[in-house]
């Protein structure tokens, strides 16, 4: 569809306006700005970490209250606990989804598809805006509390990102929360580089894994970079590390409930499978391969949902998103509830005093060996051990090393099948979600599974079934959403175990070639289903054959110099394009292209009115200086906001009989490029400067002079 | 200077030759191609990971047997074992310098100023040659294990990058050693991404750092980058981690001699201190000052130095090299054994069992604690632990943990002084040299200087000085080479400590900050010093102001499409350009740019002479089908080559007579910007499609089509 998304422009519009700024502007300026981009980082990586560590403590205590209580209500009854534990369920899932429908419908889903399409040059309207920030933090307290089979780590993206986008402009306009001062940032490419920023902060502050934050951004969501923006995306994440790192520490003393009890690694695997022996690599390869084919059945299997969630579900409105969201919910209760109910429990394994690991699992602990509707004390319910239990400690629990035999192989196939169902079926409801945690969860589940066959079948070797499921989790990860080096280092971070980097890389190396044989990445095919044009960074391969000339088809509007204003809006009403070449006559008759002007400039020129001049001549600079009418900043156009449109604004008849000339206010120099060219030349220029309209002219009949390397090289 | 060097070209020539070479290729193609491309980055990462290897293992030989040797004379006389110490260093130094001056002159020092000049799109002659791998490999042995203060880490990087560049294209053929079945890679745009490759794999060899590898080559060397070429760098890397691991694993046995003692992990600090206090940050931010401090020093005097070498000793010939490196080994020689002997030894520490450590250590062993020209039993000499050591054992030692008080401030400073200025000396001698390593013991050494004063002061808590030793060795290099993202991955990777992370960030935030208040990165001020024009990726504040007329001031020299040999002769002769706007005349009388020929095309015309044709007429298309007389391999010049000159072409008069047709050899669209474009804009342009020739044509007349988004998203 794509009718709400609009490009952005990266294209600094060197017109009068801007002149004069930079006149104003003196060296001491750049100082000043550079300041404040870094003082900007430091805020992006603050205002994340807070937010993340906000969302980590109420979920926490959500769920903690949650567990305990149930836990507290079964020793008299099992029919109680499950209604409580059912109601506290839907009640959260229900004001989550409430609060995204009525109030951000921007805010559902995990929002990474639209900031890499942001970064990528498109604006979805909404995606960036306070709403939808206030909707995504309470919203995923919602969605993540109440148990859904989704993660909070996408949404912390989306909310860094749009933390980033409001510093970027000042705050917002709308609620009144701007400030003057802090509108530094005045075009779409300043505001690029904090929304950069604000992706990897969210990662760091989702996963307390600050390199794989700033390597996430660079690989997954940006689409240009900079050595100098990575330093600056970098710093962002140190600080969030820093702000998760001193409110853990805070947390610790027992101040925050139940939040603070883990460590600042999230999944502590450093204690784990020491080395791993060449026959290991079989079962790894195979862990890698099967990660690739659900990966991207996944993807498949949430586009047809989506798909036809969009294009049916959503049609009839609100109410039927809420009551969606509220039986995945009732659907998601029953099962994590039921199921372990049905599974007979074990025996507990001789206790080792040295492992530290207690069986059945005391009451009011996280860990593993749950004792859940089992008949004798010294007894636990492997299923309800990963099933009814919060998603971190579900993971600890399949990653945790000295645990072998915990679980049966149909515990953990039942839960592999039941989960990935909940997780397609929940993909795509009208609430923020992650893929992350599913997808660990997932890939977790079935790499240890490999680890028990591994641990049976080569039994002298010493073998963690931990560490297979820690491989499975980055497999299904590379399998479905395509991401490598990140990824990897994410995995690293947040198990703190570096001597697993090799296999982590070959397993992702297997997954993703997989994969890839099937379907494009999860996010890029959810990009393409919501109708986002991203444009990759490759151009496509038939586009050699192609020119310049073939691939813009219609014939051109374009504006003169001294246009009349009903000219202006006769032409603005009648079609959608977004810039007009302006052309002018030189005085041997010829015509000239003298520059780019945008329908959003002329939509401001239109509304202020006082450019506009009774002659048709142009006017002339020798006649006296103009005094400058606008600012940079009054053609500047809020992130993820429709805009001034040609319907709002209303001109007299008189208006309507005036001229503006356009030449102070158009980019005078806009990207040209020779008929025919071929396309991938084009896209390359198009894509690597990152362009909104780019010329196709006529072949040159002259050359006025040949730039080369020398003559770039300008000392200071 | 810059004489040596010459632009690559990056823009596909579509002539011709490259669309009969197209037609010719199927969709399979792509497959094959893309096939190849992962072949050879496993070959890359094989072939830098067994030249690691080997190089690790010869030095570590080396210096193993020279330390004994030494070690077990010095028993009986100090004098006999001095003379043979300084003989042994002084015969591998001798070889190393020989071997560079003689035979592979591009060899000498680190190397990655030039690599990162060829990813920038400069190509310095010799660089990339089989000579200079051959030199480098045989050359840094010598010169590590020769004990001067310099690494082997910079070398690795540039012996990746040759394995790459020669790969790349087939091997080398001056030598007889290329294969045509391996020249699928073409054009320098391919190489480019090989080259990639190999700098990574040079990193992660050297560091045994994966991901630190991938890091730097995208922070440090690349000028350009993709989200895919991430992947590939990446799968480098991890081949190259698997090869060193194995090859460590079997050398455990004992099979390689001295090598293989120690783990994958260089210097593994796992077990260091496990967290850190508020008041901790105070010093930790000292050091993050002098880091930038004595960083920023060392760039400005290895620049002085380096500046006057060049202009004054290094152009008296080869013999004043060969001597030069010999004095600074005699004089490394001295100070590293003399100065021990000066020092009194002290008592050794209360032993603890736990630690593991010996006091004094026991012959034959490496580690802490080493007893030279001590009178008694129970003594060590701190100055000789650092000093008459290994460089790999000394980081060791400093980095080491359970170890306090174990050197004193007395013998620290003597140190960072003299091996300072022994680093400082040692940049720029006529043999492979990193900055990596050197880097480290001066940082580190300062590091645990100030890590004393913190324990002395901050008495209660736990505080180890390894890890003041590690951060100022982080410090050190941040203020010297500006990296930030890759350093800090790479100490985390080198250590085995992530819980350090935050604070190595901090420490480097600091150092480069501080270090750019002074001066620019060693790498670059190297390269400026050496000529190659790098091209930043930002452009200059004042290039706002200009326009592209304005930069390019020469009458432009153009050729007709039907040119005579004579005058191709003559102009190839008169000027040094490398390109020429080729400008055709329609019927009507006007002229018309059709294209851009570049000089080494023409010379390849002129040489192989096929084109030549009498008639003055252009060739008509409709007169027959040409027959193909050049395949696009034979405009290719090998990397680092000179390549044909006009000099070596030798036509006869009546060749001169002859006429050549440049329309099909042409490339037909080359980029272009109107003459009143900013500079700035140009400059972004150039810079990011990395061009070699940009025409400045006259503002266009007509707008034939715009160029959208829309336009260019083109499915399959
Ligand atoms: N001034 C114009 N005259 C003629 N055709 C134009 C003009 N501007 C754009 N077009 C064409 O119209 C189509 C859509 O244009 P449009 O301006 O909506 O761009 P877009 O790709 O949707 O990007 P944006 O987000 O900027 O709107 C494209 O094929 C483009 O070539
Ligand atoms: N055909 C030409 N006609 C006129 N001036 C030219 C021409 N080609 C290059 N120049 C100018 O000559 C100067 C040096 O040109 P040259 O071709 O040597 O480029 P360079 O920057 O040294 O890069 P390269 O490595 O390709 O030689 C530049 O200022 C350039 O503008
Ligand atoms: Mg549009
Ligand atoms: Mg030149």
């Amino acid at each position: 569809d794509g009718s709400g998304t609009e490009s952005l422009d990266y294209e600094v519009v060197e017109n009068y306006a801007y002149w004069e700024e930079q006149e104003q502007r003196g060296k001491l300026y750049i100082g000043y700005y550079v300041v404040v981009k870094w003082f900007f980082a430091l805020l992006i990586g603050m205002g994340t970490g807070l937010a993340a560590v906000f969302i980590n403590i109420s979920v926490e205590n959500f769920a903690g209250w949650k567990f305990a209580l149930t836990f507290s209500i079964i020793q008299k009854s099992y029919v109680a606990g499950f209604i409580v534990y059912v109601l506290i369920n839907l009640v959260l899932v229900w004001s989550s989804v409430y609060i995204v429908t009525h109030f951000a419908p921007a805010a559902a889903g995990s929002g990474i598809p639209e900031i890499k399409g942001y970064l990528n040059g498109v604006d979805i309207h909404g995606v960036l805006l306070f709403r939808t920030l206030i909707g995504k933090i309470f919203g995923s307290i919602g969605s993540v509390g109440g148990g859904l089979a989704l993660g909070k780590e996408g949404p912390l993206v989306h909310t860094g990102a749009c933390i980033a986008s409001l510093l970027g402009q000042g705050g917002s306009t709308k609620y009144h929360l701007s400030s003057r001062w802090l509108q530094v940032f005045k075009s779409d490419r300043d505001r690029r580089d904090l929304v950069t920023c604000g992706c990897a902060a969210g990662v760091a502050a989702a996963f307390r894994a600050p390199v794989g934050g700033v390597l996430f951004a660079l690989e997954e969501v940006t689409s240009w970079w900079r050595s100098q923006l990575m330093w600056r995306v970098f710093f962002t994440s140190a600080i969030v590390a820093v702000v998760v790192r001193t409110a853990m520490g805070w947390c610790k003393s027992g101040s925050c409930g139940h939040f603070g009890s883990g460590g600042f690694i999230i999944w502590d695997l450093s204690d784990g499978q020491e080395d791993y022996s060449f026959e290991e690599l079989l079962p790894m390869a195979i862990i890698g391969v099967i990660g690739g084919l659900l990966g991207a059945l996944f993807n498949q299997l949430t586009l047809y949902i989506s798909y036809w969630r969009r294009n049916h579900l959503h049609k009839k409105g609100n109410r039927v998103k809420i009551i969606e969201a509220c039986l995945v919910s009732l659907i998601t209760s029953f099962i994590s509830f039921g199921l372990p109910l049905l599974r007979k429990c074990s025996p507990c394994p001789e206790s080792d005093p040295k492992s530290g690991i207690e069986c059945p699992r005391p009451p009011g602990m996280y860990g593993n060996y749950v004792n859940f509707y089992c008949s004798k004390d010294k007894e636990y319910n492997d299923l309800a051990t990963i099933f009814f239990n919060t998603q971190d400690d579900a993971i600890r629990n399949l990653f945790s090393a000295n645990t072998i035999h915990e679980y049966s192989a149909q515990s953990l196939l039942t839960f592999l099948v039941m989960f990935y169902s909940l997780a397609v079926v929940t993909f795509g409801t009208a609430v923020p979600a992650g893929q992350f945690v599913p997808g660990i969860m997932i890939g977790s589940t079935y790499g240890r599974l490999v680890g028990m066959f591994v641990v049976n079948f080569y039994k002298k070797l010493h073998i963690e079934e931990g560490t297979y499921a820690l491989l499975g989790a980055a497999s299904f990860l590379g399998g479905s959403m395509r991401m490598t080096v990140s990824l990897c280092v994410i995995m690293v971070e947040i198990t703190n175990n570096l001597k697993l980097l090799p296999l982590i890389m070959l397993v992702l190396l297997i997954s993703k070639a997989v994969g890839d044989a099937f379907n494009e990445g999860l996010y890029e095919e959810q990009a393409r289903l919501k109708g986002i044009p991203l444009l990759e960074s490759r151009p496509k391969y038939q586009m050699r054959k192609m020119t310049a000339k073939e691939a813009c088809g219609q014939r051109v509007v374009s504006l003169p110099r001294v246009v009349k204003v009903a000219d202006v809006v006769s032409i603005l009403r009648g079609n959608e394009h977004n810039g007009f070449p302006v052309i002018d006559h030189t005085r041997n008759g010829e015509t000239l292209v003298i520059g780019l002007m945008l329908r959003s400039h002329l939509l401001v020129l239109l509304q202020s009115k006082v450019d506009f001049q009774h002659s048709p001549l142009p006017f002339d600079p020798r006649s006296g200086s103009r005094p400058t009418r606008h600012t940079p900043s009054e053609f500047i156009k809020p992130a993820s906001s429709k805009g001034i449109s040609i319907g709002d604004i209303h001109l007299s008849s008189d208006d309507l009989e005036m001229y503006i000339d356009l030449a102070p206010f158009l980019n005078p120099s806009p990207y040209i490029v020779p008929e025919d060219m071929s396309l991938t030349k084009v896209y390359n220029l198009f894509r690597q400067l990152g362009l909104r309209h780019l010329f196709v002219v006529p072949r040159p009949s002259r050359v006025l002079g040949l730039i080369t390397r020398k003559d770039l090289l300008i000392e200071d």
